[in-house]
């Protein structure tokens, strides 16, 4: 690993990281030769319960700014938000081309619409046959089977070799699509030679294959046939793949398939325009039609799998939901896994449908999903079929990483050949070595409203503060020549305890500021012991730490 | 199950839920006949994470405390958090005997003595043989399998017939302290005759039986035996089981056994005191020897699998534990399930010892933990032993509370002799009927520092607001005669931007004032005009929505 001799003329490629290492989502990956910056994938994670208020959370792309002159355009695999969420943020900082497949760009396209850059960006249409040139990298794909059609694994010829990046992805012998994960070509591609395969940890923690999308079929066509009334499933809106297995059933028994969520509504007709979907040949139900006709002959597919606020089903499941009414005789499936930190909502939301009298088939008891991601057997496959020199483990939280990195050195990958690195490592690779010990400027962006960036860690403190014991303002106004009380004392507080009735308390609080004020006169001594008084009292008589904010004005 | 004839003058037993039936934990069941009432289990439930601020929440007892005189007693069950929390709470309201095994009543004394009540409260021990009376009421228990020693089922012979309270348990053919649940006892009062069984549902959504305790300590003693350094085991601190295992595998394998984490201390002390735990013949190790023995001779029981910020565990993986230093060589075994709603703080524990480099056995992939809660088979097996004629599903969330129901119906309990209820709802029992109808006062009650009760809804939504966009005071005085502006605008504001970068947009919200300012001039209408004028422009300029509260004050 380490040099022979100094290399400082030597180009080297790197694998920079910015997203995805360590953590899940937000996925970018940099591949830097020369004066070329390839980057693939740009997505956004969803904010943890500590980021209060945060909408959305994408890479920091300093290092990309920083070079952009380089940088010459962005590769999707697909077309999940993790993977193209920050796509919308970052092309304004970086306007490069952004290839995608056709559905992959179908959604891209939705989003920058949304945010009105649709016609500032430059959209390259590719398939799995493409071959794209860099510079010095020659760019070709491969087709991957995931739980949203048309993904593509990424081969980089590069200089000091050639590179594979294999995103989310499983093999599946009987996808709905059809499509199976291009094995013949991972064969000739690990024949030809990989220096470095980067391939997807999500599901390294599962054991076995990832059952096929056909056993899960077989699954809901027991549950639909055998459905006294309606059926409605939920499950990702991204999940194309998942709805079509819905409308297959429901036409093989003569029940007729409505969409609702604006998401799931919104993917589902681009899908269907862009022909990745095939709806039943008399259409989609209208929310009328979902309603009216007999429940024996309907299907509802909706949002709400992981139980959010505002899904179409947890509307339905809070009686909130204005076209549809859930109870006794529907069927409810959650097809869908939770993404951790979603249990609770879940939850919340499956005891409200069993309240409604529905009967509900989720994860707990029965197998009405499979995973898009491949599992430990996948992963193992991918990695005899490539035969790769190097390995590093990608997209992934970090004990993911290291579990990915210990079933590559199980297949006989040395351990010094793989790399557990994560956002910000950089893995530089000469003809004869490799370096592991740059880094680059990288983490978290997160986007509240129209901020983005502005938020950090210090108002993300405050906020968490707020949370927990709420605020507590007092304001004062002394007279400018005697030092006299002309204003107040004025306390404002909300969060701590309930105002209304807390007068007692609140005029004890007073009495702590009447003390200070007799003792102290210049304005910078009573703001500070107003603060410690105050902080003082609220300890001693809740056991709380509001936020104390004192307003001392002369006049 | 409606009466034949009016009813009024008959007296009937009433089965009341005030806690742990519809969401879990708190758990509290009320039995009441004519001017008896007897409680069973007071717990506490920990906060949601819509409940910032909230350290715990316990059962509403308004009930209780309206009927007070009728109040015979607590009976509790075991000594876990969710079935004794609650009681230093419930006990200065009601001061009635409480009567438990030896070490729950152990577990109990330290709460009460934290909380200075000890000498305040008639605790009555009890152990499987007693007898106990109660007016009506005449009290027998049933000793239980469960993850802490020394639980016990309560059987009430009644006026209307007995009732059987199967609080948690399992069917454990090898329990740790080869105290079996008592089949024969079971199944002597089924043939007696049980006309309603009250039993866990916890892991009614778990299929097959719990497994064995045995052959937990099977997998345990296979890694221990194996691990070339220190392990470190992480478990719930009232699992006094557990801790039971890891002292007899050590002591096979020549390890010592050391305890951190102040309430995994506490508990074994005590345990160990009242002898429920055998500790190694030469004592347990200080924390001096944890560090300086030689790894291969340590074995660490400490708390923190649930991800808890301030639990030994979470110390070490961050580096923040004096005692101890994990590192490459060390095995640290999570030997717990997570609870919902702490993946997210488990994965983040889970990483960081990863990064550390130890070797982590979790439950994703090994089976390192056991629950000792019975799932589907045992909850059968029960069902069969009781052959209750009426059933009452308890301990569980709503959909869980169903499928126990569901299970009980699927052995031939007739569906209108088994009743999902949910707190506060009443199960009316005469000779000759049952009614279903009734409610009383239940819910939860919030505990934040010495405020218990006082933070309701009010100011959960402030703290709610709070944490996702922050606020805004704005101060403006007016010259009580001419209406002029004599102090300020001033506007102060948390957690909504990062005041120190964003002087510009507190700029324009004064304009803002300052318009509003010039527009209006009774303080009714200025601060009424300031808000939504604030509003309107933080939404414009952020798309956030700070709480805005203007303090408008003539001079």
């Amino acid at each position: 690993m380490t040099p022979a001799f100094s290399t400082k003329t030597e180009k080297t490629f790197r694998i920079i990281p910015l997203g995805g290492l360590g953590e899940f989502g937000k996925n970018l990956m940099v591949y830097e030769y020369d004066d070329t910056i390839l980057c693939i994938d740009a997505g956004l994670m969803f904010p943890e319960e500590d980021m209060p208020g945060v909408d959305i959370v994408i890479p920091d792309v300093t290092y990309l700014v920083q070079n952009a002159d380089k940088v010459k355009g962005f590769i999707l695999t697909h077309g999940h938000e993790d993977h193209i969420g920050a796509l919308a943020y970052i092309l304004p900082q970086i306007n490069v081309p952004v290839y995608g497949t056709r559905l992959t760009l179908g959604l891209v396209r939705n989003k920058l619409r949304e945010r009105r850059l649709l016609d500032q960006v430059d959209l390259r249409l590719i398939d799995e046959h493409s071959k794209l040139e860099f510079g010095p990298f020659n760019v070709e794909f491969v087709h991957l089977c995931h739980s949203i059609p048309d993904a593509v694994g990424v081969v980089i010829r590069s200089p000091i070799g050639n590179v594979l990046h294999v995103s989310d992805f499983k093999f599946d012998p009987h996808p709905v699509d059809g499509r199976l994960t291009d094995e013949a070509k991972l064969k000739a591609l690990g024949d030809e030679g990989i220096r470095f395969l980067l391939s997807d940890s999500t599901n390294s923690e599962v054991i076995g294959f990832t059952p096929s999308e056909l056993e899960l079929e077989q699954v809901l066509e027991k549950i639909i046939s055998e459905a006294p009334g309606r059926v409605i499933l939920a499950t990702f809106a991204s999940n194309i793949s998942r709805v079509q297995q819905v409308i297959n059933v429901a036409m093989r028994h003569g029940r007729k398939v409505g969409v609702t969520g604006r998401s799931m509504i919104n993917n589902t007709r681009m899908a269907a325009e862009l022909g990745y979907l095939t709806p039943p040949p008399d259409g989609l139900l209208t929310p009328d039609q979902m309603n009216y006709l007999p429940p024996e002959q309907v299907v509802i597919v909706c949002t709400g799998s992981q139980g959010e606020p505002t899904s179409a089903l947890v509307r339905m499941s809070r009686g909130q939901y204005r076209h549809l009414r859930i109870g006794k005789g529907d069927t409810v499936i959650i097809s869908a896994s939770p993404i951790p930190g979603n249990e609770k909502m879940i939850h919340r939301t499956l005891d409200n449908l069993f309240r409604l009298g529905a009967d509900i088939y989720y994860d707990e008891l029965f197998d009405v999903h499979v995973s898009g991601h491949g599992s430990r057997e996948d992963l193992k496959r991918l990695i005899e079929l490539v035969q790769p020199e190097y390995m590093i483990p990608i997209h992934g939280e970090y004990r993911q990483l290291v579990l990915h990195a210990r079933l590559a050195k199980s297949l006989g990958i040395p351990e010094d050949h793989i790399f557990i690195i994560e956002d910000g490592q950089v893995v530089e690779v000469g003809k004869e070595w490799i370096f592991t010990d740059g880094t680059v400027t990288s983490g978290r962006v997160l986007v509240d409203g129209l901020g983005v960036g502005d938020i950090g860690s210090v108002v993300l403190r405050d906020r968490r503060h707020l949370a927990r014991d709420g605020f507590l303002v007092v304001t004062v106004g002394l007279d400018e020549e005697t030092g006299e009380v002309i204003l107040g004392p004025e306390i404002l507080s909300r969060g701590f305890v309930y105002v209304a009735e807390s007068e007692n308390l609140l005029d004890d609080a007073k009495e702590v500021v009447w003390d200070v004020l007799e003792t102290y006169d210049s304005v910078q001594d009573v703001a500070t012991h107003l603060h410690t008084a105050l902080a003082d009292f609220c300890y001693r008589a809740m056991r709380r730490r509001p936020m104390i904010l004192p307003l001392v004005v002369e006049l």
